[in-house]
């Protein structure tokens, strides 16, 4: 067992040994502008192309509808942005979910508050599952957009995602569907055709690869925004000299993860559910977050009655085990998470969660360690507890 | 002498060995989210810190006004959009030069087309310098944004950027002032305090770091929206996980840069002055763009009348000499260069430019080598010309 517990794959995975080794040479060697026209340049040219094809690969996609961005914020945004801000002579209604992650919300923010949009926020269920029977109601004349998250990052909740497309679409085929796919790609199939979705996104630094490279897949024939304007990198939709060491890596990463899907998701949802059945069965007030079964294999969420999330977790970091209460994002906030509170989680649950996402080298020895660590933490912090 | 001659330093830079040593341990150990709060994060965490520091100092700001975005295109949009969609109920003027570069120029077009801004696009003399006397003319109780770069990314002709803020401030101090210092950061002094600008755009990729990093200075008290909305990073300015490789290989860059930049910028024009006084005297029908005097220490551009620059360069190529007509990210586009445009040359002359950026490793040796095969190049050419 490493004398590390990392606990915390959802906010981002380590790099990949073989992701890093095809990185590596664009350090030094590979240097050259991929706009630029000689020789030299090929390399980096090249390699953006083979990514680009790899990337598709993996979401089905065909390689021209991979647009490569800094990550999934800008891909969320770009997505959400772009498409409502293009269409606003059509309408002015635009929809998503209360549990997105903060990309969306944010962005759905912004766009209610600077440029006048009506927005609807769809609710869940108790498991976290969008109420579609709310979609279907709240589909207008006037709606444009739609956007539900493939997967949850918090709790790991998966949509029916064709279900949705197909509700929308059926209302009115011209309504763009955008799915935020950052914590399902690598974990669960992700298939563009399949979901029937014209918008996706997608990063590299849940699938170990690095941070800071992501893409959004548009379906051929959806005309969006620019969110980045200028030079004419991928096909003039968004502009910058290519993050080439990141695109590299993100195509390494996509490969691996989606030879090795089937294999981490048998192992991940093993994991998962003994770290649920031993906590369950030895730590007395524990709340599930989320569904059992419609769930990220390598994600765990649960919450500690009567105690502090971030008292567990400090508690946690100092046997060296690192996870989260939730978001990464959001962590350092003193609000509850928006996620638990739209369960319908009292304030005092939803400050006791804690999330621990699998990732493919945790072992079942280290959910052990984990448990008994947990079992020990909860007793001490609820003897001293003012809850 | 390397078998390979890079003079396309403007396009991109190789990375620098000691910025590569900088960035490789986050290839591995340090994988870290920045944004999580056990120890295992506070590595990145740190990282991140002392990059903003070294990049701060590189421009005279405050560490709490660099906020890391994905290069210069994106801090560019953000400045542009950002402080104009922020300000849109105090004016709809906006005012730019013909000479920026497309991520500048594409931006304000969007705004224009997209939010029905007014633009006005200053004129530039024969040098490329900016028409003050018009920029003073333009300004009205309208306008709300300037945006004027500081070296110009083909003809490396350097801008009063001191002049113009003060020109703007004093007519009001409430129009927010941007400057795309891309290609002058590293190259020659900046200053923020100096140049008086309230924003201020910088990459990594053009001194000797990584491509996929840049900043945007934002002076404290101006107020922006955001781009790329979501998590609380950058201070809840730019969202997305941070490129932690990519702020720390910009970081050591930046370090690098400044502390050179003397020694360098001497270097540079010593070289840039032999290859000028070379080509001027030995190939006939030289056109030099650009200024002589207000100039990037390794810019040199100039037009080979009855040639095109295409061929010039593929011709360069074949002898393992790497330079480009003009900006890389339009290189591919037959149109002329709309720098080469506003300075007055004819479509013809315009079409023959050949810009050669100089970087710290090149060497008077490969100049003499370049000027010799420009000589050979141009004769041949210009045999079989049909202009």
């Amino acid at each position: 067992m490493n004398n590390h517990i990392y606990f915390d794959n959802a906010a981002t995975t380590f790099i990949d040994e073989a992701v890093a080794n095809e990185m590596k040479p664009f350090l030094k060697d590979y240097f050259g502008n991929p706009s630029s026209i000689y020789k030299y340049s090929s390399a980096p040219v090249k390699a953006i192309s083979l990514a680009r094809e790899k990337v598709s690969r993996g979401i089905g996609a065909n390689p021209s509808e991979i647009y490569f961005t800094s990550g999934g914020s800008e891909s969320n945004n770009w997505a959400i942005i772009g498409s409502t801000l293009r269409n606003s002579n059509k309408g002015n209604h635009i929809i998503t979910s209360k549990i997105e992650h903060h990309a969306v919300l944010h962005a759905f923010d912004y766009l209610e508050k600077r440029h006048g949009f009506n927005v609807t926020y769809i609710d869940v269920n108790s498991e976290g599952i969008v109420d579609l029977g709310q979609l279907k109601k709240s589909l207008t004349p006037e709606t444009i957009f739609v956007s539900i998250m493939m997967a949850n990052n918090e709790i790991g909740t998966i949509q029916p995602i064709k279900e949705i497309s197909q509700i929308v679409k059926d209302f009115n085929k011209s309504i763009i569907v955008h799915t935020d796919a950052v914590q399902a790609f690598g974990n669960i199939p992700v298939d563009v055709i399949d979901l029937e979705v014209d918008l996706l996104t997608i990063t590299a630094h849940k699938i170990y690869g690095p941070k800071g490279t992501g893409a959004l897949f548009i379906k051929k024939g959806t005309v969006i925004d620019n969110l980045i304007h200028g030079g004419g990198q991928e096909k003039g939709k968004r502009a910058g000299t290519e993050n080439v060491i990141g695109i590299v890596g993100f195509g390494k990463a996509s490969e691996l993860a989606v030879k090795s899907i089937k294999q981490k998701s048998k192992f991940l949802i093993e994991l998962r559910e003994h770290l649920f059945s031993r906590v369950i069965s030895e730590i007395p007030d524990i709340v599930i977050n989320g569904s059992r079964e419609n769930r990220l294999p390598g994600n765990v969420n649960f919450s500690v009655k009567k105690i502090e999330g971030e008292a567990l977790i400090l508690s946690l970091d100092h046997f060296g085990i690192s996870c989260s209460s939730g978001s990464a994002c959001t962590s350092g906030s003193l609000d509850p998470s928006h996620v638990l509170i739209a369960l319908g989680l009292d304030h005092g649950t939803a400050h006791g969660s804690l999330r621990i996402s699998l990732g493919k080298d945790n072992t079942k020895e280290e959910v052990d360690y984990f448990v008994d660590r947990l079992k020990e933490i909860t007793e001490k912090l609820r003897l001293i507890s003012p809850l």
